[in-house]
């Protein structure tokens, strides 16, 4: 039934589950691809499908400014909305609200005021409304507001808000859900362990079918962004989903990974799509270089999308220095491929327990792609 | 065998018929999507198959420039390169080289000099290097350089490209072909019948497989250039196929079917469509209105395309709003499929002998949209 965790396999810290939802199981790891604007760019739902993706996600600070989420829901909802019958996951809205500085009025206890990225208009988030906008877009987890500050901040900005994240958290799991929703609370405390067990004891007392680990990749530290996840992935109850907010690069997924993380969402594989970059295991290609002019092999040899299987490197190339849509496409395809295919294969290491042979080997084979 | 083209139907002066071509058979009337960069913009070959595309075209200017026809002939031919199995038309590069007007250096009886559009390098086409570039293309249909003077030009210079084109189409018939690969030829004389005359006396006297109708739709009264396209179609040669250039919206493709007319090709439909218009039964719409913004219903209630079957104009509205590619692929999709259903319809009424009604009919309803 909805909410159902069953973990299939683990071995050491990574872990094989499955997560029932109102619209089909997930099998983690789990790479979710970002819609932020009920659109997974360039992509078409079918495609997504195609590719093997579970879950993807929702943006509700966009879906909110436009179209509105009454006019999501007069359409059906957001699934029908964006005809993608499978998962959606929702943000609360809280992380574009902190991370666009430039259009922050003010937040305090209850809420945050902003000015609409869109066109100036000031709006006001709160745990209330966030997850209102969330019933009303009908996702299948709704995520609690929180207050995600800077890498960079103080002890005192991180302290604060984990503070406040914990009461938004009582205000979000105690407002009304959509039919089948489930809501998962959001972990701070940057890279500060006393505060991150504080965090960990504040939103796992509430009751929440799932728990994210936000805060992190917002501009710490690479190495104390996995020695922070290790730790707290490892703090949060084993019976429940793990969800590290924000990070797409391979090696970074099979590090979280390692750490015990069952789900994880990021714009990298499509945004690096559109700059006309492609992840492969020879690290990433940027495809306006010349050396693919005359290129007749697939972007990675080893993919099975349609961008491999039916396109060289040199027609992506042409496509891609003459800013066609189909080079977008094409590079967004594999991309997704590429993650949906590197969890398909961590799962499947966890099950055969030879995990830690298989990351060791991937991380080995990868180049740097960050 | 290749060539063989087959009247199946007449009725009045529009034709249905079949013509062979070394990547399949081609089934008239025939709207053509224009691939200009080897890449049908938006879409995907796979969806213009499904979408009942019978041929595409590709253009020679641009090929030429970007990424070089070497690059696509070493990457396999044109056909390879943009994986589109079908039949592909090119063209000759004359209209580009002739309308892009500021970068024209200067044209005489042996070719024209013009300046790339691309960085200004000064380039040479010949009837020589146009049919050589599209030897080395690969394309089923080569098209003949011919000279297409704008639809303002005065008497001496139609005269003088009429006499250009003839010349030049004798020298293109006489040059080398790639394997398969048949050649048309093009009639000029703008809108002055004794100069069309003399030319359709010219061209159809060279030993081409199809023969075109150029030098309208370029600026001259659109009333003058049906009238045009109807007295020259009948001076073409019955037994040959016959290609009107440049038109795409749908009341000028049911008017240019019934003068006779078997092909056409115009980018009206994807180029609309990234305007965020929509071709329907009621008129082009404009997916940026308001009015469209909680509407349910498909962009045409009669139309079978991928985003008439799962999408609403609410969300579609969204997506060009937002200037989202899945809006512009959405809209691009509808677009050639409506111009492809159109052709299917005319056939099929020429095939009945309802030609005549199914054109009052559809003229009726069509609302005006150029």
């Amino acid at each position: 039934m909805i909410g159902d965790f069953t973990i299939d396999a683990t071995d050491g810290l990574a872990r094989a589950a499955t997560l029932e939802t109102a619209h089909g199981t997930i099998r983690t790891p789990v790479f979710m691809p970002v819609g932020t604007k009920g659109t997974i760019k360039a992509l078409d739902p079918l495609e997504l499908e195609a590719l093997g993706a579970q879950i993807v996600l929702g943006n509700t600070y966009h879906l909110h400014l436009r179209p509105g989420e009454d006019v999501v829901r007069d359409l059906g909802g957001l699934h029908r909305f964006m005809a993608w019958g499978g998962p959606i996951l929702t943000d609360s809205g809280g992380f574009q609200v902190f991370s666009l500085r430039d259009t922050l009025i003010a937040a305090d206890d209850d809420g945050v005021t902003f000015r609409s990225v869109y066109d100036g208009t000031p709006e006001r988030l709160t745990p209330e409304t966030a997850m209102g906008v969330q019933a009303a877009l009908g996702s299948d987890i709704a995520m609690a507001l929180d207050e995600c500050p800077p890498g960079e901040a103080e002890r005192a900005v991180v302290e604060r808000a984990v503070e406040r994240t914990a009461r938004w958290a009582a205000r979000s799991v105690a407002s009304p859900a959509a039919p089948g929703q489930m809501r998962f609370g959001i972990v701070q405390g940057g890279v500060d362990m006393p505060l991150r067990r504080r965090s960990v004891d504040q939103i796992t007392s509430l009751p929440f079918e799932g728990f994210a680990i936000g805060g992190l990749s917002v501009g710490e530290e690479r190495e104390a962004m996995f020695e922070t996840t290790g730790q707290v992935a490892a703090l949060l109850p084993a019976a429940r989903p793990r969800y590290f907010m924000g990070i797409g690069d391979p090696e970074g997924v099979l590090r979280v990974i390692a750490s015990g993380v069952d789900m994880f969402d990021c714009v990298l594989p499509t945004r690096t799509a559109r700059t006309g970059s492609a992840l492969t295991w020879d690290g990433r290609l940027n495809m306006h270089n010349k050396r693919f002019e005359r290129d007749a092999g697939p972007l990675d040899p080893d993919c099975d999308c349609p961008a491999c299987t039916r396109f060289s490197r040199g027609y992506i190339r042409h496509l891609i220095m003459q800013r066609e849509l189909l080079g977008l496409r094409l590079l967004s395809l594999h991309n997704v491929r590429f993650l949906v295919s590197l969890c398909g294969a961590a799962r499947s290491a966890i099950e055969d327990g030879t995990f830690s042979a298989f990351l060791d080997r991937s991380l080995a084979r990868l180049r740097p792609t960050r």
